[in-house]
Formats: C-alpha cells, sequence, structure tokens
C-alpha cells in the first residue's frame, strides 16, 4: 500500500461541519470562518532528521525548510500566511543551542514573511528530531486556487527550475507566495499546486482531481543547473530530464491557464518576475493519463512519475 | 534544563503581527482573524508512542486521546472547536488496520463534538508511532478566559476528581467544553486553565501568569477513586492527596472567581452538571508561592508540585 492509498483509505468519510469548504486532498483545507470575504487556509507539515534533513544540516535550515514548506501549500491556495504553530519533538539528549538555531531560522523566515509564531509545543521523540509546523493563512473568497479546475485545452505552466532540490536547493527555496497571489489576482488560474513530490507525480494530482490527461514536451521542462550537474557523473542515476520530471522538494508553482491566456501570462510575468523563470511545459488533454512528447515520439510517464527511456 | 526553561527561552522575542491577541504561554494562541465577535483560538498537542501511550494501548483510545486534549485546552479558554488537522508519524512497518482504528476513534469524538477533519498529513517516523492534532476553535470577544487573571481573595476550583489518570482515564476523559462555556456565559471567571501536567505544577502557570498566590486546604482536594486504589498498594510511591495533587492527565478546569459568587457558583452547577463534582480547594492570596494547609498546619508545595510529608 502507497501513502497515497493510505491517505485516500483515511480520508473516506471523515467528520464535516458547516464551516468546511475544501478538506483534505487539496494543499490546504479551506474554512468558512464568517471573516468577512477571507476564507482561511489550515496546514500542518512535519520534517523528520534522517528523512527531511541530516544530522550534518544547519540547525537554522532545518528551521527555515520546516516553515517554507507549508508557506509553499499556503502560495499554492494562492493565499497569505498569518501565523503558525510550531510542535519540537526532541531525543531525550540534545543541545539547547542547536534547538535554538532551528528556532532563529525559522523565526528569520517568519519575519520575511509577516508570519506570527504564536506557541506550539515540545514533547519527546526519542530516537530521531521532528518539526511539524500548523499554519493558518487566508485568502480572498474566489481567488482560491485548487487543484481540480484543469480543462483540456489549458496550457500548463512552471515557475523556476526543476530536479536535484536535495543537492541544497530544498534547504534554501522561496516559497511562491507573491508570485501565486499575482497570478490570482491577474489571470483566470484554472489548477494550482506547489511540486513537492516530484512534476509527474504532482501533475497527477491536478489530473485525477480535474478529470483530464496532460501531454508534457520534453525540451519546454526547465531543468536546474544542479540536475544537469548530477547527471554528468559517472553514477548518475537518471537524466537530467528525468531529474526534473521526478524529483521531490521543488517547491515550485505548477499550474494551469486556458491556452488563449498564455502569451499575455507569460508578457506580464516578464514585467513582474524578471528574475523567475516561467515556463510553458505542454498541454492539459481530454481523457486520463500523462505523456511526454521528444523528438521520436509521445511516451506514457508511469504513475511513479519515472519515465522509462529505451 | 527543564521543559519549561527551555520553551521559555524559545518563546522570547518570536515574530508576531497585528492579528495576534494571546500568542505562546496560555493554552491555546488567540487570533483576531476579522470574524467578527469571534476570536480564533489555534492549539496543537501530540502523543508519541512510549510516552503518552504503549504498545497495549487500543488504537481507537490512542485516536480519541489525541484529540481529547486538544478539545481539552479549547475549552481552558472557553471555546468551542471547529475543525483539525491531523499528521501521523508512521513507523516504516505499520499495521494499515490499526492505522484505520486510531481514525476510527478520532473520528468519534470529533463527531461527538461538531468538530472537522480536514486533512493532515503521514510521515515517516521510523521507531515509533506518533500523532499531533492542530486544531482551531472560535470564542466570543470578551468571553475568553486566560491564565493571567486570578486576583488575590479569589476562591480557586477545579472539577472532577484528581489523581491516578493514568490507570484508565487519559484515555477515556471528557474533554469539558460545555462546562467552560457555560462558566464564560454566566460568571466573571478570573482564570482557568485544563490540568495536563497535574494540579500544584499546573496552578502555578495560574500564579505565575497572574502575580498572585494561593493556599490549598488538603481536606478539599477530590482525590479520585483511582488514586485511593493505588495509595492502597503495598508498593505505593505516594500518599492519595499527593498524587492528586501532582499526578498529570487529569484534563479538568481548574479556575478562579471571586469568592462572593463561590456559593451562587457551587449552586448553578449543581443544577447544570449535577454528575460531575465541583469542588473549592483554596484561595489565591497576595504574594507568591503555593501551599497547602492540612490539620496540623502550612506547608509549601515545592516547584516540581511535589510535597515533602514528614
Amino acid at each position: 500500500m502507497t501513502e497515497f492509498d493510505l491517505i485516500h483509505r483515511l480520508t473516506l468519510n471523515l467528520p464535516t461541519n458547516e464551516s468546511v469548504v475544501i478538506g483534505a486532498g487539496d494543499d490546504c483545507a479551506v474554512l468558512d470562518v464568517g471573516a468577512g470575504e477571507q476564507l482561511l487556509l489550515l496546514k500542518t507539515d512535519a520534517v523528520v532528521e534522517g528523512i527531511h534533513f541530516t544530522g550534518e544540516t544547519a540547525p537554522e535550515k532545518i528551521g527555515r525548510k520546516a516553515l517554507a514548506r507549508c508557506l509553499s501549500d499556503i502560495a499554492a491556495m494562492a493565499g497569505t500566511p498569518t501565523a503558525a504553530l510550531v510542535t519540537i519533538g526532541l531525543p531525550r539528549k540534545f543541545d539547547v543551542a542547536f534547538v535554538e538555531k532551528i528556532y532563529a531560522g525559522l523565526n528569520a523566515l517568519a519575519r520575511q514573511y509577516g508570519v506570527a509564531i504564536v506557541g506550539g509545543e515540545t514533547t519527546t521523540n526519542p530516537e530521531r528530531m521532528l518539526i511539524s509546523i500548523s499554519l493558518i493563512g487566508f485568502v480572498p473568497r474566489g481567488k482560491v486556487l485548487l487543484r481540480s479546475g484543469a480543462k483540456a485545452g489549458d496550457a500548463i505552466f512552471v515557475t523556476g527550475e526543476l530536479g536535484g532540490a536535495l543537492a541544497g536547493r530544498h534547504l534554501d527555496f522561496e516559497p511562491r507566495l507573491a508570485e501565486a497571489r499575482w497570478l490570482a489576482a491577474n489571470f483566470s488560474v484554472h489548477a494550482l499546486m506547489d511540486l513537492s513530490d516530484g512534476l509527474a507525480g504532482d501533475l497527477r494530482h491536478i489530473l485525477k482531481a480535474s478529470g483530464v490527461g496532460a501531454e508534457l514536451l520534453k525540451r519546454a521542462i526547465p531543468v536546474s543547473r544542479a540536475a544537469k550537474q548530477i547527471a554528468k557523473r559517472g553514477d548518475a542515476a537518471k537524466p537530467a530530464v528525468v531529474a526534473a520530471l521526478t524529483d521531490g522538494e521543488d517547491f515550485e508553482l505548477l499550474f494551469t491557464v486556458a491556452s488563449r491566456l498564455a502569451v499575455p501570462l507569460l508578457d506580464g510575468w516578464k514585467k513582474e518576475f524578471p528574475k523567475l523563470r516561467l515556463s510553458c511545459i505542454g498541454k492539459i488533454i481530454a481523457g486520463e493519463g500523462l505523456r511526454l512528447r521528444d523528438g521520436t515520439g509521445i511516451r506514457p510517464l508511469n504513475a511513479h512519475g519515472y519515465v522509462h527511456f529505451s
């Protein structure tokens, strides 16, 4: 059973009430809490020692990453983050200065984005450190962007460059908060999410939620310098473009708009965010499935995002 | 360094913003999110295998306890819970049916209190299971009850019976949500919190936050049957009344009101909650420190809540 199968089973028939706009299944939960034109966003995300960071990771970067991942999920709803709680699971013996540095990294990023840290708790997790962030934010009613709105004919866009994030960028990425809000304010974006598990796998969430398929153009995939460098090594596990399709932790935005908006969007983006690449990487098609087109033809991408190149 | 010293250091100079009404340090964070007369409550709490439950605990009760602890913190602010996220850290090998039963226990309690479960995440925590709940709720502006309002002369009250909760009640307790809302609606309660670390230790949080001291009356402390039974054993570590003062996980309400309200409060309580004991256990005094009065005189309770009986 995969993680997604387990989550599917656990999220059947969850308790609900009249405040719920969007429950489990999108980047954040969305609640109508009577805050005028604003809807509440709610998200939780954990990083675990040995999985999301190592014993060698600088503590400031651990704290930064823990919060940045949650901020990226608020961006994925085109929202604005407000306040967070920090849960930290500590081994029985720990270095107080190390924990303070985790908080220093987390607090610095919170200040950068105007997020209040309003408490949390410490608990014991004997074998390894664990940091879980609970974050709330808000999004104007009518501007929330879900995974479920992609339509056949849409152009598919991705920000930044993909692949090889574990070489360093997973600790330093900027959540695309301003970019997502600009998109929601200026264009009729049909579907939006952030990339955490890899482009090919994450795009499938949009396709499934929207009931459509997609065709990606291989030469349009923006491959990061890190992915290219890793692919040049003798022991490289996969070509750079496969890394861009399947590596996790990019935390870029993936979204779709009607194809007639593709050119005005690219023009507007260049003026607004001249330093951040925006790539049109393919199109949404009727039916289902995810396919990759290159110079020789079209081939399917499999369920885990991996391409079996012959 | 104790847990409280660490938390004190970590919560100095946390990032804040204009939404924050109460940050770290009370039972929940309180935020003004523009929801009319309602303030948002935000709380997170984790239970960890081997610490808050064992490998032998029934999974439904693990899930129930994880949520009930957070609900008790909403009660401690006189609030109403709205929605929760569930973060579950799973060992590399786990039994899917066991995890589903954890959710079944959690969902049943959520339905009982009208709480929506709106998502969360699964992550890997290789050595042991961990469940962290993020809960939001609301409380009317002006009705939120903090730890910091106790005044010299106040009568101190506690609901239920204390001590010995780890013998079973820690898995079955009812969060005192209706009781706390009734108190806030009908009486000028000065300070309120829920008991999680033991009466003597938790009362110190009210005393410190309020800048006052307290004197408890030994014979007024409501001692649970479980604490009495444990104290009768040959290997009992402490007398029953000491267990009632120092055992954790009672999840009862501890609060103070002006002494002139003590009798009307007890009368009103008996009519409203005839099945739940309410005890006046002592009084708030000027100055600082926590003392226990018995037939032979007054003695101090030390910092960890333990009484050194001679």
